[in-house]
């Protein structure tokens, strides 16, 4: 087993595998959100994982997969498969496997106990399997649910099995799995990247800008990921080579070459990038969009305390709603249309002076799949933006599908909004030349 | 290989295996959708994907992985790798783990030729990687993007190769994939089952319920998928012993026994149905939301022809919003709170009235992670309804983190419209009683 002094290079060789079980993942009724959660956090420490496998609920299969899965890895994830149910075999298909027995637990009983209790319910016999651990493993206590997730060594390996549900799953693993593995040196103690994330450049624009910068620091890694008109650009020095100074020193450099194309460092999305520059400002915020529906008000309001600067949002579907709510001149649509830079001006500023709002920002347009007529075909989009120094509107063409033109409606409009923003905070806080 | 006349139980015996290649996925950076899609559209034609392996891009990965897998199925599907870049290694890996030589294929090239030509673009020496197929193996031509498919059949197995994009995968595989595996044998030619989707009933409840109907045709074969307060019921009779409309006529038993709690038959989601039933009865909708934030409208703005009954919603996030924008009063907001019966019915029939709506339908609540207080914790929502024929609120409360709240409560507020718009579409039919 490895010692806290593991050098990142044995741990770049460690084998990370992940083994999501259930037939609902194999039939596409549930998305395998597991293997992006646990890959992103395990990323963030330094490891890529080697496989993931998705396999029924069936022992055999079980079975049979752990065991060429076990024969590879260095540490091997299990979730799903804990619960109370007859389709929950992972426990006992494991046990058997590793040649274990299973051993009640009255530790384990008592939390149930205690669990359904607060609830006022009384477990079932059922119930009481979820109360057995591997004879020479340990438990994993779950704060939100009734089944524990179990940790074994044995051959060398790590065994962890995790329960499937979300919520039971995730803070399992942040709070116990990952100092656990960090302590064995088997995860970085810390991040193990910095990420600068970035809007309005292309992956091979942004590489060829940073490359002279890079240059500098041979045998550094970098890696790009692009992803809806945002490129995160990651970079790191897998053997150690560079400390995390020098790192973030590069990372500053090359934040302060992109000027308003850095969104930020870390993982904060670009609509809590934006939402904390508002907070920070007291300024307020009110949108209007027809063909996005509600996505870009859904995306303000997912920011935890958006209240504080959210004032509302409205989503004007018909020509109607334009005209009743934000003010919308009907001659104005009449001429122009609703899909057009003068109709997108006249609702960011409709909604902002409708709702007392700093910031307005307003989408137009056709999503698709129907709707495009002549200079403006299906996935043209219109933006406005209303803000304290002055209005604009721009054109913009997406092609796609209706939901991928939508939510590249958004995040275009979410990046205008950002850099306006950091503009009047940059402007505030520059001294009033007479 | 299999012929047209494959039975059933033939089928159900052929292992499909999915390999989905990509960095990303094991990183978290983009979520596996592939498995979802293909795994939901191969269930609906009686087959259960046996498992999806989710490897690097790396060319010893692939290669062992492919070993193993091929070894294993008969039908095997890879997405992924098929690009210009020096990462695509698919095409090459493959072809020399089945000891094919790979040649150049003029038509692929003419065809990307075109495709470039027409966005007025020249195609680099790296684009005609993509012009290689097996030497016996068959091209799948990609109406969308410039990677074709590659089609191989050996050792008695089918090896599909698909490009990554999805707006690339997902015609190539309906269109061509689908077909030349029904034609085999592979795939049935219809849906392989019926599908009840249900709302209101718990899933053993509604086991409870249809298990009289279900134990008139011993052997059939019964599955429940539950999802966010739906439950979808699956009819099938997997060795052919019942006809479809055998099959068919247990399930309108069932629709029948449901009553209200009977959404639909098919994959139609709840929004749909919704939608279908307004736009049948020429009635309009209009929706005021606060905690959910816009998800609300976005959800039936996600419906294709929105506009022909969506009159728009509003995103109240503020008191001052719910009184500007749907004229609530500031005696009602400081009497009972925003969060309340009264200011939901207030919010709806607001709405209803501001957009000159038949409908509407109101959400206020606290989705957290703050927010609640006394007898409105965290997790509670009033949804407020607004008919041709009456105005009423009810009280929810959901446990677990913000998204999934707003997601619960968005469901439930749908689930109550359907429900008064289908009582009015019943109540328009009767005839007048004099």
């Amino acid at each position: 087993m490895a010692t806290p002094e593991t050098s990142k290079s044995r741990r770049a060789a460690l084998r990370y595998e992940l083994l999501t079980l259930g037939d609902e993942l194999l039939l596409g009724l549930t998305a395998n959100g597991h293997l992006t959660w646990i890959g992103a956090e395990l990323g963030r420490r330094g490891v890529q994982l080697a496989r993931n496998v998705t396999i029924s609920d069936e022992a055999p299969a079980i079975a049979a997969q752990f065991r060429e899965s076990w024969a590879q890895a260095d540490v091997l994830i299990t979730t799903g498969g804990l619960g109370p149910t007859c389709d929950d075999r992972t426990r006992e298909v494991l046990a058997a496997a590793l040649g274990q027995p299973l051993v009640f637990d009255p530790a384990i009983e008592r939390a149930i106990n205690d669990r359904f209790a607060k609830f006022g319910r009384v477990p079932t016999a059922n119930n009481l399997k979820q109360a057995y651990k591997f004879e020479r493993g340990e438990v994993l206590p779950n704060a939100n649910g009734t089944a524990p997730g179990l940790w074994v060594e044995q051959d060398g390996k790590v065994l962890i099995m995790l329960p499937g549900p979300p919520n039971e799953m995730r803070p399992m693993f942040t709070e116990q799995v990952v100092p656990r593995l960090t302590q064995m040196g088997l995860l970085a103690e810390s991040e193990a990247y910095i990420q600068i994330r970035t809007a309005g450049v292309g992956e091979s624009a942004l590489e060829t800008k940073f490359q002279p910068l890079f240059d500098r620091l041979p045998g550094i890694s970098i890696a790009f990921c692009a992803h809806l008109g945002q490129v995160d650009c990651r970079i790191s020095s897998p053997d150690g080579q560079y400390a995390m100074d020098i790192l973030r020193s590069l990372a500053d450099d090359c934040a302060a070459l992109l000027g308003d194309d850095f969104v930020g460092f870390g993982h904060d999305s670009m609509v809590k990038v934006v939402a904390d520059g508002l907070r920070a400002q007291n300024r307020t915020l009110a949108v209007a969009e027809s063909c996005t529906g509600g996505l870009l008000a859904n995306s303000f309001t997912d920011v935890c305390g958006a209240s504080k600067f959210f004032q509302g949002g409205i989503v004007s579907y018909s020509n109607d709603s334009k005209m009743l709510l934000l003010d919308c001149p009907e001659c104005l649509l009449s001429q122009h249309g609703a899909v057009s830079e003068e109709c997108a001006v006249a609702m960011a500023t409709g909604v902002a002076e409708q709702l007392g709002a700093d910031y307005g920002v307003a989408i137009t347009g056709f999503a698709g799949p129907t709707g495009g007529v002549g200079e403006n075909p299906v996935g043209t989009i219109y933006i406005g933006l209303h803000t304290p120094g002055g209005c604009w509107a721009k054109k913009l063409n997406y092609p796609g599908p209706r939901c991928a033109v939508k939510e590249r409606a958004v995040t275009a409009a979410i990046d205008w909004l950002r850099r306006e923003v950091f503009k009047e905070a940059r402007k505030a806080a520059l001294p009033l030349a007479n």
